[in-house]
């Protein structure tokens, strides 16, 4: 198997299932009970809870833990009470159904889905209040100026001290994809809100965590026992959070190495993709790209019958977010990026991982252009 | 170690670990991608949502899998919109704390902590929209009768269509402390809405389920790739809901096994207790009780003391719900069904599992009552 689509997916990371092995079994108390055994409970889960935020540069009581990206991305949107909301329509569908509810403002994004920081000057007005753009988007691993639109927003914060405006102005980054592709911290990136995600950094499914400075006021999304400050009731996911935490911890350990053998492999798979009959697209930012993205079109072949003809050789890879492919719906960040038909029709999100080897990229690579070989004789 | 407080946790069972160990590897695939290897294990996530909806006379589309009961219980309430919710002060703070956002009246309970059916048929009228009682209490292990609840829900209902009152009534349950321990069928219980929690039944933590038959109308909880429905956006935690599905599946198949164990142990363990200088008082409905729970108080003496002097001996037992425990807050179940406060502080929830053997039980009843003997002698 040959798989191409860690954007989707990791699987759990043997020192991650190592580290949640114990809380599976002997350490399976209840956190909040009495006992010395499940006090020590506490200890480990509040200890990743450390390990985690350190990595982010933020304390342990600055993290919620919670289900999932999606969750996390939920519990931002609690900061919100009235205002404008400045996002991108290249974002996640876990941030733009929960703007829906709101007054929302997109701001404009390049053919490479990087954000036009001069309209984004233009819209962030008085009104806003929040403000929600990734670390880098899902489907094209483009990297957005988290710092440079942080300026911006402490400019207008400044500016409403001086005009007695009270209205809060909170500036949340989904950084599912990022974590463990590049370094990450809070205060360097001056968000508010940060969202991070176990399930795409070789973590198990079901944990993620919101980072929330103590000046943001979060409601309670899940009411109960009082636990994550009041703002995440419910027995703690313990084996979640130390698998999370360790995979974390693991990833950014070999950050510097893993980003070298992406661009590497990344490279052999473009020479590769070249030698298409049709010449290929790379779509993202090539300066600001996370370092294991690579996704690619080629217009004029519908991506999908690749896809199905790669499953026979037990290679995995995908059109765009599985959420959507699910759906069968197109992309929605791709016809946010300007993309035409043809282009969004022929594009394949490819994304590398640590399982990946020279030697399988370069299979792959030829395999999808063999199928795009087929494809081409069969129209 | 001897461990007496398996309502607050439980160790994942070894079938549930075996079954959810390739899910965090060779099938770690988002079940939501387009190729064969993930529509794999799409069919497997979804059997094992069959699985575990027939454990109670359901089908798998009935369950919406939550993180936990916490967020099961939350999900429920989106049924209710207007009108007065009636449900008992012995409830747990994830039903309580969700009450408050209403009008909601609480119907008596006994000393034993069962409802009192002719006082649940004057309150419930025609603006009630949402009844929740748990099947079984969460301290004492009393069961209610939730079938009579249910047909008198049921009565209503019909009056509801004569009048032409458009109100909806919803009947809920949490069922968290139930599943594995008595048979459940949503049919033969009545209810339209119920909460189960794995953490609980030998499966893993942060995961749970809420069945909510079709006609009940709730709100997506988290917004995002519409998965569960689209009541519960986020990718599926698979190894969660497997692990989750093969342990009640094990449960079950042993019901009534474990019941007859409980029985004989909890029969020894009152036998040990009696030899206390001050007499035990058992706490629940002797009738109508969970098989492994035996609570009970020791008036005038300090639980949390007898708690600690057991702790040397590596006895694990509680006071209470272990979130509440965790707060030093008295139990508000024992005030709500009027025990003394010396009752209650002389109060341990005892609740067995799978693990204790009659050794075990022999010696912690012993070890129980040298601890009485000790306090006694230092006051």
């Amino acid at each position: 198997m040959i798989f191409l689509d860690y954007a989707s997916a990791t699987p759990v990371s043997e020192a991650a299932k190592k580290a949640m092995a114990p809380y599976l079994s002997e350490k399976f108390f209840n956190p909040s009970s009495p006992y010395l055994a499940a006090k020590r409970v506490r200890e480990d889960y509040e200890a990743a809870k450390d390990t985690l935020a350190h990595l982010i540069g933020a304390k342990g009581d600055d993290l919620i833990i919670t289900s999932g990206a999606t969750e996390a991305n939920s519990l931002a949107f609690s900061a919100v009470e009235t205002g404008k909301i400045l996002t991108l329509k290249t974002e996640h569908d876990s941030i733009l159904k929960n703007c829906e509810n709101y007054n929302t403002e997109f701001v404009k994004v390049d053919r490479s889905g990087r954000i036009d920081l001069d309209d984004f000057r233009n819209k962030l007005d008085q009104n806003t209040t929040f403000v929600t753009i990734s670390l880098a988007n899902n489907e094209l691993g483009t990297i957005q100026p988290l710092s440079d639109i942080a300026e911006m927003i402490k400019t207008e914060c400044k500016e409403r001290l001086k005009n007695q405006n009270p209205l809060p102005l909170y500036f949340h980054s989904d950084a599912s994809q990022s974590l463990g592709l590049v370094p990450i911290s809070v205060a360097r990136l001056g968000v508010d809100l940060l969202t991070l995600n176990s399930a795409k950094v070789y973590g198990p499914k079901g944990v993620g965590a919101l980072y929330a400075g103590h000046r943001v006021k979060l409601k309670s999304s899940q009411k109960g026992g009082g636990q994550e400050r009041g703002l995440r009731s419910g027995t703690e996911n313990v084996p979640g959070l130390i698998g999370f935490a360790k995979a974390a911890e693991e990833a950014k350990k070999h950050q510097d190495k893993n980003r070298k053998h992406y661009e590497k492999l990344v490279e052999i798979l473009k020479s590769e993709l070249k030698n298409s009959p049709i010449e290929p697209i790379f779509l993202g930012n090539k300066k600001h790209q996370l370092a294991n993205f690579c996704p690619v079109s080629f217009p004029g072949i519908d991506a999908e019958r690749i896809i199905y003809l790669l499953e026979d050789d037990e290679i995995y890879l995908s059109t765009g977010a599985a959420c959507a492919a699910s759906k069968g719906e197109k992309s929605h960040v791709l016809k946010a990026i300007n993309l035409s038909e043809e282009e969004i029709a022929g594009s394949l999100r490819i994304s590398l991982g640590l399982q990946n080897t020279e030697e399988d990229i370069k299979i792959a690579g030829r395999k999808i252009v063999s199928a795009i070989n087929k494809e081409i004789a069969r129209l």
